[in-house]
């Protein structure tokens, strides 16, 4: 993370992540605008002066959290598809993976969406990021032959990341209890079949 | 719309236009807690007392907005299909409609998303609705024979949502110059064949 001073001790790496959480917190429930770094510091119980020591305003702090969501998330999913022999069995899997990971960490969907009126640039980077690396998985599965190669690698990827999130929206955000199992299967199906009962085949 | 007393002339109905369009505006570039009713007020170049005419308070304004858009938004795509022979035909054309309304008025994804943390119950609602709508559709549909029975209409409703969404921030709030058809092509082969190349059909 290039918006934080990064604690040189195990206590300062503690007040960092009590601050972090404290803030994703706040900025989730009130919005970025109305939290201030006051309503930050007392909620994780330090000082004003403790904020300065790793950020330097309210907005590095909000780009660190971003930040932080990016990776975490592409990490997580990296290691979960890692076993996955086919491109279908990581879509699957990463895609659970991300719906697991928003049901944990439901207040991610806040603080990321409210970029786009917050920084919008932001907003752009943080989903182009995301977009990139989907595109090398894609493009890989299409040398492998395993998906279509006359798809836009980048139109792919956004129609991917709309369904995960979407379907994260309803079946995390909205409500977490459905069991993911079958929800699961029929993305897998339409990626599969597509929607439609009599379609021409593309190849 | 329920959240707004209607006026009852031409010059209240002007007003009332004008005190939505630049809240719109203000609560997209600075976000709903920061936008102040008097912000609106001066913004739209009428009294404060004018402002509660129409609204009791900025938090019905707000859901007078988010109503509207899915009224609008709705309203379009249904006269935009109204031709369409197929669900597929029709598929395509609401998705172009969803996008190019987007283009025009890209402010709506900043003021819908910011929902999720303003008024939670408000954001699924907004999005609970159009899944009804869309639910509907995919039901006819299926039983016409042309969307796949096995299909739980819910779950493929979020999944098209998704995909409209994201292309929509893609190609209308990231960049709004490419050219729309070989995008739409994409997202239709998309649905009609899946992504994959060696698949095994459902049916």
């Amino acid at each position: 993370m290039k918006y934080v001073n990064q604690p040189k001790t195990e206590k300062g790496q503690e007040t960092l992540d009590k601050i972090i959480l404290e803030a994703e917190r706040l900025f989730s429930e009130k919005g970025y605008y109305k939290t201030s770094i006051k309503d930050i510091t007392k909620a994780a119980e330090v000082g004003i002066g403790t904020f300065y020591i790793y950020f330097e305003d309210k907005h590095s702090l909000y780009q660190a959290i971003l930040s932080e969501y990016g990776h975490f998330i592409r990490k997580t999913i990296a290691e979960s598809v890692r076993t996955a022999e086919t491109r279908l069995e990581a879509e699957r899997m990463g895609i659970e993976t991300f719906i697991r990971l928003v049901r944990k960490r439901p207040s991610m969907y806040n603080v990321i969406w409210q970029a786009l009126y917050v920084d919008k640039k932001l907003f752009v980077d943080y989903y182009t990021k995301f977009s990139e690396n989907y595109i090398k998985q894609i493009l890989i599965a299409q040398e492998k032959g395993e998906i279509i190669a006359d798809y836009d690698p980048e139109a792919l990827s956004y129609m991917l990341m709309g369904i995960t999130n979407f379907i994260g929206l309803r079946y995390a955000i909205f409500d977490d209890q459905t069991d993911l199992d079958p929800i699961l299967d029929e993305v897998m199906d339409m990626l599969v079949n597509g929607i439609y009962t009599h379609n021409e085949r593309m190849e």
